[in-house]
C-alpha cells in the first residue's frame, strides 16, 4: 500500500513539474512584434477579466453552497458530514486553479504559436502542443493529487470509516462540477455570443473579413476561443476526470457490496492507481507528438494518443494483477471504457471530417439552398448517435459482466485514464486559432498565415474529436455516479427495498418513469435556454459593434480604434447573467424531485424519481449532446469543404447556404452541446451528495 | 351486461350510419364547374393509385406477418394462438377500411368545399367539417365494434378465457399498427416530396405561384395533403384508440391483477363503454359545430369538442359508477386522460399561434437572417416540450393513484374518448386546404379564393391542434400498452421476479438501462431516416418536374399539359420505397432486443431490456414528436405572419428567411414527428404479441 501511494503521489506531482518544465519552455520562445504582442495582451487581458468576472460570482455560489453544506451537516441525524463542505470548497479551487492555469498558459502561447510559425509548421505545432498540454497535465496532475489528498486527510488523518470518506469525496466532485457549470455554460455563452455577434455585423454587414482588427468584437471573439474551449473544456474534463475516479472508490468502499468482498480494500485505491499510470502515459505520449519531424501534424498527434493509450492497456493490466490479486474482471472493465472512448472519438472524426461522406452530403445539399442543408445536417447529427450509444451500451454490458457495478464505474476511469494528453490535442486547437487570428491582425503575411491556418485547421478535427470524447466521457461518468447511487443505497436499505424502489413493476413504477420523462426533458429545456441565451447576448453584441462602427467611423477614419474592452465585458455579463437559469436547474432539479416526489408518494417514490431522473437525462442528454456536436462539425466543415474550393467554392450561392448552416450549428456544437456534459454530471453529483436527505424523505 | 353490450354495439352502429348520413348530404352538394370536378377528379385519381399501390405492398406484408404469426402459434409451447393472426387480419382490414372511407370522401368533398365557399364561408365549412367527421366517426365507429366483434368472437362464441382472448386482441393492435405505419411513414414521404418538390422547382427556379396547374408535381402535392393528413392521421388514431382501449382490457383481465380484484370482470367491458359513450358525445357535439352560423369557424369546432368533452366527462362518471359499483378510481384516471389531452392540445395551439410570443419570436429573429430564424424555433420547439411532458407525468402519477396500472391504461381511454369529433376538426384542414388549391387552379375567382383561404387558416390551427393531440395519445397509448406489458407478466412470474427484471437494482439492471439508452436512440435513427428519405424523394421530383418544364414547354406554350400522373407515380413509389427500413426498424428493434437480451444476459435480462427499450423510446419519441411537430408548425405560421403583411411582408428579407424556416419545418411537422406516434405504438404492441416468445428466451 505504501508503494502504491508513492506512485500515485508521484504521478501528481511528476504531472505538476512537467507542467511547469513546459511552461518555462514555452516561456523563452519570442512573442514575436510588438504588434503581436499588443494583441495577445489585449486576449490575454479579456480572458482574464472574464475569469475575474467569473471568479466573482463564483466566490459567492461557492460560498452559499458551502454553508448550506455546513449548515446541513449540523442538522441532526441529517446524515450528512462536515467534511461535504470542505471538500467542495477544495474540489472547486483546485478546478478554478486549473482552469486559471491552463486559460493563462493558452493566452500567452498564441503570439509565440504565430511567431513560431513564421520558422517552420513544426515550431508552431510544439509550442501550441505545449501549452495544451500544460493543460491536459495540470488538470490530471490536480485530479489525482485533489481526491488522493482528500483521502487521506479525511480516511488517515482525521480517522473516518472507509466508506464515509468516500462519501464526502462526492462534495469534491460537487465542487468540481460547480465551476465546470460557470465555465462550461457561461464560457460556451460567452464565446458564440462574441462570434456570432463580431460575424453578424463584420462578415454580413459591413463585408470585412474574419479576424479584422476594425471590428470591436474581434478580440471578444478570440476571447472566446480560450473561454469555452480551454476554460470550459478543462473544468468539465476535470469533472469528469475526478468524478470517474471517485465513484469507483466510493463503490467499493460500500460495506458488504460485492466489489470489497470479491477484490478486498485493494478495489477501493485502484482507480487512483489507474489514474496514475495514465499520468505517466500521457507524459510519455507527449514525448511521441514532440518528435514527430513530419509535417502531419494530425497524425504525429493521434499517435501520441495512441501510443499512451497502449502503455496504460498494458500496465493497468500490471497494477490490476498486484493489487486485485489476479483478479483481472476490473481490468477487462478498463479496457472496454478505454475503447469505447476511442470508437466515440473515431465516429466523431468521420461524421465531421471533410473528406467522409456526411459532411460531403451536407455540401451537396448545399446546391438545393440553406433550407436543405439544415435538414441534412439534422439527418447527419442524428445517425452519428448509433455508434457512440452502442459502444456505451456494449461497454456498460461488458463491464457489468466483467465486475458488476464497479466494472461500470472503473470503464470510466479507463476512458479518462489518457486525459492528459487527449486534453492536450483540444486545447492545442483554441491555441492555433487564436495563432492564426493574430496572424492576420497583425499582417505577419500569407505565408505564415497560410502556416497557422494549416495548425487551425487540424485543431478543428482535434476539437471535434476532443467534443466526442468529452460527450462520451461524461456519459459513462454519470453511468459510473449512478451505478454509485444504486449500490450506496445498500447502507439504508434492504435488498428486496432496492429492488422494489428501483423497479418498473412495483408501486413506484409511476415515480421512476416520470423520474424517466421529466429526465428525458430536461436536456431539452436546458438546450433551448442556453441556446436563447446566446441568441439574446449575440444580440447586445451586434447593437454594440453596430454602435461603435457608427460613432468611432471605424471603417472610414484609419486612425480611429475600437473599444475591445467594452465588448468583451458585454460578453461577460451577458454569459454570466444568462446561465443562471439553466445552472439552478441543473442543481435543483434532483432536488425537488427527490424531496417532492419523496412526500406526495408511497415509499421509495423520491428515490424512484431520482433513479428514473437520472437515466432518463443521462440516455436523452448524450444522445442530443452528440447530435448537437456531430451536426454542428458537419455544418462547420461542409462550409469549410466549399471555401476549400468544391462546388463553386467561397462566394457562391452554394457556399452562402453553408455559411447559415454553419451559423445554425455554432450555438449547437459549443454552447448548447457541452451544457449538455455538465448537466448529467452535475444533477447525478448532487443526487449523491444530497443522498442522506434524500433518504430521510423517502 | 346484456344492456352494456346493446350501447356498445348501438355506439357503433349509430356511428357508421351517421357517417353514411353526413356523405349522403355531401353527395348531394355540387361539385362545381367542369374545371373543378376535372381537378378534383385528378386528386381523387391521384389518392386513389397511392391507395391501390400501398395496399398491394400491405397485402404482402400483412400476409406475410399473418404467415408467421399463425406459423409460430402452431409451434408447442409457444404461448401464442392462432387468434392473434386472424386478429391481426381483421384489424388491419379495419384500419384500411376506415383510411379508405376517410380518403376517398375528403377528395370528393374538395371541389364541393369550393364550391360551397362561393355562397358562404359557412357553407364552405359545412361541407369541409361534415367530411371531416365522416373520417372522425367511422374510425371511431369501426374501432369500437372491431373490438367487440373481436372480444365477442373469441370469448363468448370460441369460448376462450378472458385473458387468452385480451391476449389475441393485441394481434387486432398490430394489424391497426401495421397499417398505421405504412399511411403514417409512407404518406408522410409522398406528402413531403410532393410539397418540396413543387415548391423548389415551381415557386423557387420558376417563380410561378402556389397550386399553379402548369406545375407538373401540383396534383402530387395536393393528393400528399389527403395521403398523409386524412389517411395517414387517421390510421394512426385509429391505432391508438383501438390499442387504448384493448390495454386496459387486457390489464383487468389478468387473474389475480389489481384491477379484476378490485373492480370485478365489469372492469373489462368499461373502456369500451366509455368509448361508445365518447361517440354520442362526438356525434352531439358536431351538431354544435354545424348549427354555429356566426362566421367564427375556429371556435365553432372548438365549441363542439369542449361540449363533447364535458359530455364524457358527466357520463363517464355515470357508466363508471354503474359498473364498477361506485368504485369511482378509473373515473378518475378518465379525467386526468381528458384534461391532460386538452391541455396538450392547447399547448401546440400556443407555441403555434401567430398572435402568440413563440411565433413572433421567430418571424423577428428573421430581421438578422434565415440562421436565427432555424436556432429561434430550434429554441421554441424544445421549450415546447415542457407543458406536454409535466401534463402526461401528473396524469400518470394520478391516475396509477387511482386505479394502478389499470388507471394508467384507462386513462389514455379517456384521452381518447373523444376522437370521433377531434379528428373531424383535424381531417377538416386538408379538405379546405386541397379546397383552396382548386379555387386557385380553376380560377374561382378573389372572394372564393380568400374564403377558401379563410377556411384554410382555420384548418392549419386544428391540424396543429389535432397532431398535439395525436402525439400526447400516442404517448399516453403506449404507456398504456407498456403498463399492460409490467401486469401481463405476473401470469408467468412471480411479483418477486418481477420486481427484480424490471429494477435498476438488480443484475438486469444493465440490461434495463441499456434499453433505455437503445430505446432513447431510436427516435433518433427514426427521425434521420424518414427525414433523408424525403431528401431522396424530393429530389427525384424535382429532376421530374424540371424535366417537364424542359420537355413540354409547360410555361411557354399555353396548349401543353403537364403529365401529373408521372409525378403522382413517383411520389408513391418513393414513399413506398423509402418507408421499409424504418419501418422494418420499429419491429424488428424489440424482437431482437428481447431475444439477444434474453440469451446473452441473466434470466430476466430480454424481459428489463424490452422494458427499457419502449420506456426510453416512448420518452425520447414523445419529446422529439413534440419538439419537431411545434418548431414545424411555429416556422409555418411565422411565414404566415410576415405574409400576412408585418416586418416588411411578402418578399422581403425577413420573408425570405423565413421560407427557409418553413422548408425545414415541412418534413419535421408532417414527416419525422409523426411517425414518431407510430414508432413508439408499434414497438409496444409488437412487445406485447410476441410476449410469449421472449419468455421463453428469458
Amino acid at each position: 500500500m505504501e508503494l502504491i501511494s508513492i506512485i500515485i503521489v508521484l504521478s501528481g506531482i511528476i504531472a505538476l513539474f512537467f507542467a511547469g518544465y513546459l511552461i518555462f519552455k514555452i516561456r523563452r520562445e519570442s512573442s514575436g512584434t510588438e504588434k503581436m504582442q499588443e494583441i495577445s495582451n489585449a486576449i490575454r487581458e479579456g480572458a482574464i477579466a472574464f475569469l475575474n468576472s467569473e471568479n466573482k460570482v463564483l466566490v459567492v455560489f461557492v460560498g452559499v453552497v458551502t454553508a448550506i453544506l455546513l449548515a446541513v451537516s449540523f442538522i441532526p441525524d441529517s446524515g450528512m458530514y462536515w467534511g461535504t463542505a470542505l471538500a467542495f470548497l477544495i474540489g472547486a479551487i483546485l478546478s478554478m486553479l486549473s482552469g486559471n492555469i491552463g486559460m493563462r498558459i493558452a493566452t500567452m502561447a498564441n503570439a509565440k504559436t504565430a511567431q513560431g510559425a513564421k520558422t517552420s509548421v513544426n515550431k508552431g505545432l510544439s509550442i501550441a502542443f505545449s501549452s495544451g498540454a500544460v493543460m491536459g497535465i495540470s488538470v490530471v496532475g490536480l485530479g489525482v493529487l485533489g481526491v488522493f489528498g482528500m483521502f487521506l486527510l479525511f480516511s488517515e488523518v482525521l480517522g473516518y470509516a472507509v466508506n464515509v470518506t468516500t462519501n464526502i469525496l462526492f462534495g469534491f466532485g460537487f465542487g468540481a462540477s460547480s465551476v465546470a457549470l460557470f465555465a462550461r455554460v457561461g464560457g460556451g455563452i460567452y464565446t458564440k455570443s462574441a462570434d456570432v455577434g463580431a460575424d453578424l455585423v463584420g462578415k454580413v454587414e459591413e463585408n470585412i473579413p474574419e479576424d479584422d482588427p476594425r471590428n470591436p468584437a474581434v478580440i471578444a471573439d478570440l476571447v472566446g476561443d480560450n473561454v469555452g474551449d480551454v476554460a470550459g473544456m478543462g473544468a468539465d474534463l476535470y469533472e469528469s476526470y475526478v468524478e470517474s475516479i471517485i465513484a469507483p472508490m466510493a463503490l467499493a468502499a460500500v460495506a458488504g457490496g460485492f466489489a470489497l468482498q470479491t477484490y478486498g480494500s485493494n478495489a477501493i485505491i485502484l482507480p487512483l492507481l489507474i489514474s496514475a499510470i495514465g499520468i505517466f502515459a500521457s507524459i510519455l505520449g507527449m514525448f511521441f507528438v514532440r518528435t514527430g519531424k513530419k509535417s502531419n501534424v494530425y497524425s504525429a498527434m493521434r499517435n501520441g494518443l495512441f501510443a499512451s493509450t497502449i502503455l496504460v492497456a498494458i500496465f493497468a493490466g500490471v497494477a490490476t494483477w498486484y493489487l486485485l490479486d489476479g483478479n483481472m474482471g476490473p481490468y477487462l472493465a478498463i479496457l472496454a471504457g478505454l475503447i469505447a472512448g476511442i470508437v466515440i472519438g473515431l465516429n466523431t472524426e468521420y461524421f465531421a471530417s471533410e473528406k467522409q461522406k456526411p459532411v460531403k452530403g451536407i455540401a451537396e445539399a448545399a446546391k438545393t439552398g440553406p433550407a436543405t442543408v439544415i435538414i441534412q445536417g439534422l439527418v447527419t447529427g442524428m445517425m452519428s448517435t448509433v455508434i457512440p450509444v452502442i459502444s456505451v451500451v456494449v461497454a456498460m454490458i461488458l463491464s457489468y459482466y466483467f465486475a458488476e457495478f464497479y466494472g461500470v464505474a472503473i470503464a470510466a476511469v479507463g476512458m479518462l485514464s489518457v486525459l492528459g494528453i487527449s486534453l492536450a490535442t483540444d486545447c492545442y486547437g483554441p491555441v492555433a486559432d487564436n495563432a492564426a487570428g493574430i496572424a492576420e491582425m497583425s499582417g505577419m503575411g500569407q505565408e505564415v498565415r497560410e502556416r497557422a491556418e494549416s495548425l487551425d485547421a487540424v485543431g478543428n478535427t482535434t476539437a471535434a474529436m476532443g467534443k466526442g470524447f468529452a460527450i462520451g466521457s461524461a456519459a459513462i461518468t454519470a453511468l459510473a455516479l449512478i451505478s454509485t447511487f444504486i449500490v450506496s443505497l445498500s447502507l439504508h436499505y434492504s435488498p428486496d427495498q432496492i429492488l422494489s424502489f428501483l423497479s418498473l413493476g412495483s408501486t413506484t413504477s409511476p415515480y421512476l418513469v416520470a423520474g424517466i420523462f421529466l429526465g428525458a426533458m430536461l436536456p431539452f429545456v436546458f438546450i433551448a435556454l442556453t441556446m436563447g441565451a446566446v441568441g439574446k447576448a449575440a444580440y447586445s453584441m451586434v447593437e454594440e459593434v453596430r454602435y461603435q462602427f457608427k460613432e468611432f467611423h471605424l471603417l472610414t477614419d484609419p486612425n480611429s480604434k475600437p473599444d475591445y474592452k467594452r465588448c468583451v465585458s458585454i460578453s461577460t455579463k451577458r454569459a454570466l447573467r444568462e446561465m443562471i437559469i439553466p445552472g439552478l436547474l441543473a442543481v435543483i432539479s434532483p432536488i425537488i424531485i427527490g424531496v417532492v416526489f419523496g412526500l406526495i408518494g408511497p415509499k421509495g417514490a423520491g428515490l424512484a424519481g431520482l433513479g428514473g431522473l437520472l437515466i432518463g437525462s443521462i440516455a436523452t442528454g448524450f444522445l442530443l449532446a452528440i447530435f448537437l456536436a456531430n451536426a454542428g462539425g458537419a455544418w462547420d466543415n461542409a462550409k469549410k469543404y466549399i471555401e476549400a474550393g468544391n462546388l463553386g467554392g467561397k462566394g457562391s450561392p452554394a457556399h452562402k447556404a453553408t455559411v447559415i448552416g454553419d451559423t445554425v450549428g455554432d450555438p449547437c456544437k459549443d454552447t448548447s452541446g457541452p451544457s449538455l456534459n455538465i448537466l448529467i454530471k452535475l444533477m447525478s453529483v448532487v443526487t449523491l451528495v444530497f443522498l442522506p436527505l434524500f433518504i430521510i424523505f423517502g
